[in-house]
């Protein structure tokens, strides 16, 4: 049995000051995870795959999330037609468009995914009770979700969550769509970005658009650069979204990320927020200093 | 370290209606699991074994149960004069013979053997806090199994659970038996049945007299059959029980489970559920369309 | 993936009557576990390590503390400068000194770590949110840890934890000595103890001497043998301890543990508690039988 399933995972600590506190303090605010996962060919282009991951924080040795499994839990099939899973995931908006944008991919106290990307409390990233389906070919990806409502609305309403999206790549250029009607009634957002790598610098841009649960306006983007300078590579973002009645909020940050492997680095980061919504707000500034290892 | 322990699993996920609902779901009624298990050969017929087994619902990616190795945890000898085994565990009876006779074994929603060999809240699946003993000599199999009281009878009596069973096999033919004496007062349970396997078809039956921790007389039996059809097992199962003061419940099941290889199936299940004691229920029919992997 | 990360483990029941009951039960005291760790060699003398241990209760089949990687859960680099370690931990006094001394190694009803080298309340067997240095050089082995307060002091003071210790063997010697200032205002501990192994017999002592969490005196110490007798370990232990307001505690220990392998034994304990700390309780005497097998 042994030979039919994959462990791997990711560690990652760090130490320094989030946002939002004076204390200093042992972080681990990069999704450290283990996980289970496997193929089986079944011949003829039809595959079993299954996977779940647990979410953890070593920093304490607690599971991260109520959800053990929080990472996900799927069992499905891939055919010639694409590919169908089963459980809890990721919607393809966050996965496919929304996490693709900003150069620290939501890790660290610089990430701006979460500023830039998925703003208002609108998206999810990920879903239970949940069938989605995922085609590739010849570098275009398209994914699509749909969950059942009463364990991803919160008792809100009974709308289902729905997520879309799409990206393309061809040598050194990306571009995504993504769109996510998640189970509150008015709730929905559209995503849009690109990355192009230039060789000494890839760039990245992305813009969203939505309204919240509430039925208020919201928007955001984010701009990225990493520029790879030997085992270096130094990341930089910024990042903006703006949700009616609650006002603007801005975020920059910077990093420089080492790698002592492919599987290994460290690094170090710093980040500042503002705007009108984060007016009132102390400890605006924040850095870390780290290690990562995936295994 | 890792030649030891071999890890195992299996995860299931359907689409479908459950009986006693009219919502579609996402739903995980197959005991999805995570195991560890290993065996050491120590030499001169000894071997020391141990194992312990997660369940999980991975349509939401919680664990399935408050104890987090619910399926079992154990350590323990196999030696020339049988097996003992202590921790958390399947009890004989269970094990041995009420899971013997469900052509669905217990799965999907046109199981029957919830109705059939196990009605009247008598039986337990596993002890905790136990010490099972286990000898298997040429084609007979028996097991005992004794356990703390406390840890297992919610707090109604001093009773230290009981569990004994027997069968045996000899080529298409199989019997088994198997009695059990929970933590209440009054509870104790019967069970008897057999398999043969036409080559066509294996048809099996079932019956099982007990008493409930209430003090009422309960009964049930449960008549399957498995035909293979090239890659399909058609199953289909016919269970019922009858507890005095609950009434009588009735179940009927059918399935076609298509074996994508011997790891992997998709299947599709319908059941109806009857009899006086669900008169007063509505959605008394079911069905799944899902699909299982093992590694 | 799967050859990066190595999986390794321990279950341990016994029967037997823990002190301070009259209940024979199936017993779990040897902190069973299940663990994930690894080792990346990242050239000229670099390493990334990682690992983390979940603890749990196979009596029951339940994780033995809220937290569930309670074992242990780090990320960190090796160099030839010595190791540092970030996350939940071993404190360097617990695991290089207090738990050096006693032949039982703290397990088994036997054990005498928890009366003669830690006492009061006031040692750590872990500390959460830790970074920890450690050194290696010759048969010199050095650590030291410091902690955030709030995730280790239960709400009682600012004070971060700190931990030293120092051991160093050479031959048959073994001696260390520890340092230990928790969380609480008042509390710190010193221990030190010794071993010699005599070919026919190792012989251990140690003693400790530090002031609560609520500023009371305290001392402790302990005294152990192991004799290998063929394939037996025969183990004894006596020890004690003494805290200003509430008394003297003393503990005598015996144990035979057969080795089936290098990796499995069966074992055998007796135990009696005394001393004016326990003149109230009632049964002070305690045994065990039970199976030990590592993977």
């Amino acid at each position: 049995a042994q030979s039919s399933v994959t462990i791997y995972g990711k560690l990652d600590l760090a130490v320094g000051k989030p946002v939002l506190t004076e204390d200093k303090q042992v972080m681990d605010n990069t999704g450290s995870r283990l996980g289970f996962r496997g193929v089986e060919d079944l011949g003829g282009g039809l595959k079993a795959v299954f996977g779940m991951e647990h979410r953890f924080s070593p920093d304490t040795g607690t599971q991260a999330n109520a959800n053990f499994w929080n990472g996900y839990s799927t069992v499905g099939l891939v055919t010639n037609f694409g590919m169908v899973n089963l459980g809890r995931q990721y919607t393809p908006a966050f996965i496919m468009m929304q996490n693709q944008i900003d150069p620290f991919g939501g890790d660290t106290v610089a990430a701006g995914r979460d500023v830039g990307m998925r703003f208002g409390g609108i998206t999810k990233v990920r879903v239970a009770d949940s069938i989605r389906y995922d085609l590739s070919v010849a570098g275009f990806n398209f994914g699509a979700s749909i969950a059942e409502s009463a364990s991803n609305n919160g008792g809100v309403s009974n709308d289902k969550p729905i997520s879309v999206a799409a990206n393309y790549s061809a040598g050194p250029f990306w571009v995504g769509v993504g769109y996510e009607n998640p189970a509150a009634d008015e709730d929905k957002v559209w995503n849009i970005g690109g990355r192009y790598n230039f060789g000494f610098m890839t760039l990245a841009a992305g813009y969203g658009k939505g309204t919240t649960a509430a039925g208020a306006d919201a928007k955001g983007w984010l701009i990225g650069a990493t520029v790879p300078v030997g085992a270096f590579d130094i990341k930089a973002m910024y990042a903006a979204n703006d949700v009616d009645g609650a006002g603007e909020t801005k975020k920059a940050g910077i990093g420089a990320h080492y790698n002592l492997s492919k599987r290994t680095k460290v690094f170090a980061d710093a980040t500042k927020i503002g705007g009108s919504a984060t007016a009132n707000l102390d400890n605006k500034t924040g850095y870390d200093l780290g290690i990562q290892h995936n295994f």
